[in-house]
């Protein structure tokens, strides 16, 4: 239907122009106090805050363009879903502590901070689930999502940071879980290509781009999982230890697993960043380095058996298409954190 | 005339080489008190040192590699003329306030400090011009008009710190507007290279390495905004903000004016930087962030309106050659800050 | 040998996860009293960490992508080579220091300290001598070369500050001449490939990369010669100055020795870092900007005239094949750096 994807196409810019209108308007309302963005943000932080969006830019950029079809457009629309993602992330976060809204309908809670730093976090979570949805949604479901998304998510860590009384630092680490899950709900509404079509291929050039963008999100890490920390050096030190050996892991199953005895790109992508994932709950509370350690190898186990299982028993059943491994990559290692945060709790 | 040619291509290393040794003669005359050099170096500013020269070699390396023709010289050679701009800058820097010169012509100004950061600034002004005479300058050309802009381009914020009295934060801002118009008025020097030569074609990877570039322009853009700024936070929250819906009013204006709808990456590489070029004047000034994200709008806007006006219109009547388009990418937008900057003066 | 080369790659795994096992059962043992991983690790040398492992990561693993069979695998084992390599050097820094090893062997040395950015340096000498054996050593032969290289190093600089009385700042720059002769000294047990095979060729592709890795190990350079020198600035300023000096020389060095004039890649990949390794032994004590500017000059001089001699006289007598030139590349430059410093020394 060549005619309605060129209506389709044509309405795109006038939805984007219409949301940043959108956006300016209501932070010229919500922000003629404009302290509130100006807030928590120290020296320290504006460090963090570039290491983030490098993770997000250049990271989570390439780490998309394993797909043939999406090498070159995945960059630059990368790019234009992290802008508008931040955007309505600083929005969401002034929305629920700006005086109008707390007048009708927070009365009785505190404001919660905002910063651009905690902004690019949430978009991490849109930037994952873009992930699972990746050759079959285009560019203006893409929009809606990013925008769906982001006010789910701000809802659901003000619920939990003033119901559940969730610290600030575990609602940063949900972004995982909470990116993952949400893609694979809304990928499993789409039918799923062909697998032979060629919108599902992957190229070794692509491969190798894809390699570059675990590396990025492989180095910023330690970085991201300390954002919120208190013991920053502890949790940079655990990060690194669990990210080596999940990364060891990763050659080593992908060795025994493959007939030819070869390493392949795809295991060592995600089991690589599972341990950076898993250790995010609980880098914290750890005292000692080889458990650590011993999260990164378990972390990687899951994320590597996962997608075994995933890929030949349940994704067949349930019907649902992960273009790009979330599930195994982001998802269970999440669960895992989560559990092993539960233990230490518990303990 | 491949014997003139031969003769030429010897002749480079002679020069570059010649060069160098005035370049370390002088900085052994004039060093000899070295203080000068380890002056307005505390720690904070050796991290912005790192992000400008990230800024330099990979950023602005890989923005003019979008010629078929210059991919793989583009970083080399651009990382030989960084180098020299900045040693040049850093002697220049120094012969203006050397106790010699001082005797001799400026006797009664007192020594302004210099540092390698500030050199590095300089150098930009270098590269921007570079980006308009791509393909049109041999290696030799390129060299000596390094030397000579970095010489005009210090005695130029020399004479506007002491005569004119403008703050030395908006100096580094000029950066951009000299760069862009010195580059056109060299370029309007040379003939324009025939419209069908390879030389000036672009091919889809070499266009997705300029993206690559545009990127690390973009992401490093609020630090270099920063850089002399006395209230950082607010700073950088501003650039972002500019930066982000300058980039989004690109992909809009992209989809609207092209006739597929599609994203074109030449508009999206020079409207996705307008946003931090304009910024650069007012960020200080600025209260409240929408003041922020509507110069962001204007910068975006005015420079894809000008790309097509000046393409169109004016670049074949004044007949000026504008390779990689650094009149509206860097030059319009800086004309519009300079002009909110007088703006928020007089208010 | 097809079967028996399937045998190998099989056992790859296993290698890699015995000795995973190993170094978690170790740190287990060693790390029961965690204080000694968690110290020497204040903010700033985070930075320098994260600076540290861009320079592994990217820069090594990019440098050393110029053998066209080597660039798809290259950045994946170049990480695989780092993880092992790091953890085992903080396995050995501990077990230097362990209560059990001090009471047997050690027993009148203080402990010395530890932390993940000296292990990260000592990781460099493996990946420089990976550089000189690349093409000729299979994955399994590489793995055990990284471990009894970071045992040996970790000796040798126990010895060097215990009995010789080396400072911290000097064994550090140790790594360079260690790694080189380390890697020429394997290398020379292994037989020379035909020069014809496809496993010495590069592709101009390839080269790019190279540089691009070169560029990443050129920005991080004056980072990495700070991480333990006191005054920071003036370090920082002397690396740059003789940075510049060695890339501008290797241009114009090039240029002359080329038949045609033209600037050869692989001149300016190893004279452009040359500058940086001579200078890391003596930054510290350079007191005028002009020294620092003529040892760059040197140190590109001696790599460019040493690739000559040893290409051509000294590598065919004494039978070494240097893959990636690490000899004049690393070797030569910080016999340089090393000589500078015992005269400054003497001084």
């Amino acid at each position: 239907m060549p005619a309605l994807y060129r209506s389709f196409r044509s309405s795109v810019p006038w939805l984007i122009l219409s949301l940043e209108a959108v956006l300016m308007a209501l932070s010229h309302l919500l922000f003629s106090d404009s302290k509130y963005v100006y807030i928590s943000y120290s020296g320290e932080t504006a460090l963090h805050l570039q290491d983030v969006s490098h993770m997000l830019i250049f990271g989570f950029g390439f780490f998309l363009t394993f797909l043939k079809r999406y090498s070159f457009s995945s960059t630059g629309f990368n790019l234009l879903i992290i802008i508008l993602g931040i955007q309505c992330s600083i929005l969401m976060q002034n929305a629920l502590c700006s005086p109008a809204m707390k007048l009708c309908v927070f009365l009785f809670f505190p404001c919660f901070h905002c910063s651009i730093g905690e902004a690019a976090v949430s978009t991490i979570a849109v930037v994952i689930s873009i992930g699972a949805v990746l050759g079959k949604m285009n560019p203006m479901q893409s929009i809606v999502m990013t925008v769906v998304e982001i006010i789910v998510f701000s809802v659901s860590k003000w619920i939990n940071m003033h119901f559940l009384e969730v610290k600030q630092q575990m609602c940063m680490m949900h972004v995982h879980l909470f990116g993952a899950y949400f893609g694979l709900a809304v990928s499993s509404r789409f039918s799923e290509p062909s697998p032979k079509s060629e919108k599902n291929a992957s190229t070794p050039k692509s491969d190798l781009l894809s390699m570059l963008g675990t590396l990025f999100l492989w180095v910023f890490w330690p970085s991201f999982n300390s954002l919120e920390a208190l013991e920053k050096d502890k949790v940079i030190i655990n990060t690194c230890l669990a990210l080596a050996v999940s990364a060891v892991t990763a050659f080593t199953l992908s060795g025994l697993t493959t007939k030819d005895g070869k390493f392949r790109m795809t295991h060592i992508h995600s089991a690589a960043l599972a341990g950076g994932v898993t250790i995010g709950y609980a880098a914290d509370s750890i005292k000692s380095p080889w458990i650590a350690m011993i999260l990164g190898l378990l972390a990687s186990v899951i994320s590597i058996v996962g997608s075994f299982c995933l890929q030949n028993c349940l994704n067949p059943t349930l019907k649902i298409h992960d273009a790009s491994g979330v599930h195994f990559t982001f998802g269970l290692p999440a669960v895992l954190g989560a559990l092993t945060h539960v233990v230490f709790l518990v303990i």
